[in-house]
Formats: C-alpha cells, structure tokens, sequence
C-alpha cells in the first residue's frame, strides 16, 4: 500500500510537470508565442559599469512584470561584421499581443528607459509571432 | 497487481519525459547555446512571391543543415516603429560558435545566399550566446 501511495505521488508529479512543458511546448508550436527583439548600441561615452547598470535593469523586469513569459540575452559574438553597430540583443516573449502592449506601458518598463536612455546611442525592436 | 503496474509505467514514460525537458531546459540555461539572429529588408521592387521564395528557402535549410539546432522566424508586428525598416526575422539556434561556423560555409546557406541577394536591401546580424 505503502508503495502504491508513493507510485501514485510520483505519477501525480510527472503528469503535471509534463502537462506544463507540452502547454509550454504548444504556445511555441501554433505559432502563437509573439517574440520581442531588442537590440541595443551604448554611446561611446557610456562606461562599463553603466552599461552593466542597464543590463542588470533589464534583467530584473521580468521579476517586476510577470506577463514576460520568457527572457534572455547576450552579446553579439557574430564574426560576420553585419550588427550595425548592435552590441546587445534582449529576447522576450510574451503570450501574445495585448502582453506585450501591457507591458510597453507598464510602470516598471518606462521606469527602465528612463535608466536606460542616458546610455543609448539607438534601439532597434522586431516583434514576430514565432513560425 | 494491475493497478501497480500501470502506474509504474505512467511514472516511468512521465520521468523518462521530464528528464529529456530538463536537459533541454538546462541547455538553454547554462548560456552555452547560440543564437543567431538575422533580421532582412527587401527592396521595395521585390514582389510578394519573391519574398516568399527567400522565406521558403530559408526555412528549407534546417532539413539540408542538421546542425541547425533550432530555427523559427516571423515577420515584424511591432507597434513601437523602431524596425529600422527590418520586416523579416529568422532565428536560429546552434549548439556552439564551431557549429555557427559551420553553418556560415555550408554549400547549402551558400546557395541561400545566391536566392535572397537579388531581392535583399539591407541585413543585420546578431549572434550571442544565451544568458
């Protein structure tokens, strides 16, 4: 019996992590997830520790947003000499348009560019919906 | 006897499930893998079915490349009207920068490159690996 109540627990775990990445798996997959591209280049004049200022700003949004389903970045390491000038790429995904409207006016975004804005040399945003 | 199992099976299918997402999870989260991003504008000249041909041989090249680890794209919906008149983004995913550089040379992007040059305006490309 004992045994039964602990297949039954692990069972119960397994189906509803696994039914939570086939849901995750599925936005991705209908083409519905709307993906929002990011690129930035620092003025000349923005020093190292302001830049990682923004950064970090950036990465704690998600922590104040939570409409943000997915985030990630980094730094461009193409050898192709095509980035304009980009240094910086921020991948967010949202679930679908009005998410991603929430969050262009949402409190804590504006507060961003504002920490933002004294470093930004230009900005470039691609939204898509993911095929 | 039956009862157990069944759902000695159910927690075995559910675990062998939840370990291949983990992995797959942890591979996008130790930032080993790279993301290539490349964003296009057509000349205004290109038609509709132009367009369509550069999409299609694009998104052709993950069945002749195998070391495309992932590939999605989508065309710009973004309300901020700071594409920079970029409308197409394809991105692609590789295991690491070797497998990019592989990519870069393959006879079959090659071939890609000599289908989108005739109706390509401007390109940009970021790649970073993902934190």
């Amino acid at each position: 019996m004992k045994t039964y109540f602990i297949l039954a627990c692990v069972a119960a775990v397994c189906i509803s992590l696994v039914a939570g990445y086939n849901v995750s798996l599925a936005a991705a997959e209908d083409g519905k997830v709307l993906r929002h591209v990011v690129l930035f280049k620092f003025k000349d004049t923005a020093k190292p520790e302001e830049v990682a200022k923004v950064e970090q700003a950036f990465c704690d949004l998600p922590k104040k947003i939570n409409i943000i389903q997915g985030f990630e970045w980094g730094t461009d390491v193409s050898p192709e000499k095509l980035s304009q000038g980009f240094t910086h790429c921020f991948f967010l995904t949202f679930k679908n348009a009005a998410d991603r409207d929430a969050y262009l006016i949402h409190p804590a975004h504006k507060e961003f560019g504002s920490i933002l804005h004294p470093y930004l040399d230009k900005v470039l945003v691609v939204d898509y919906f993911a095929k």
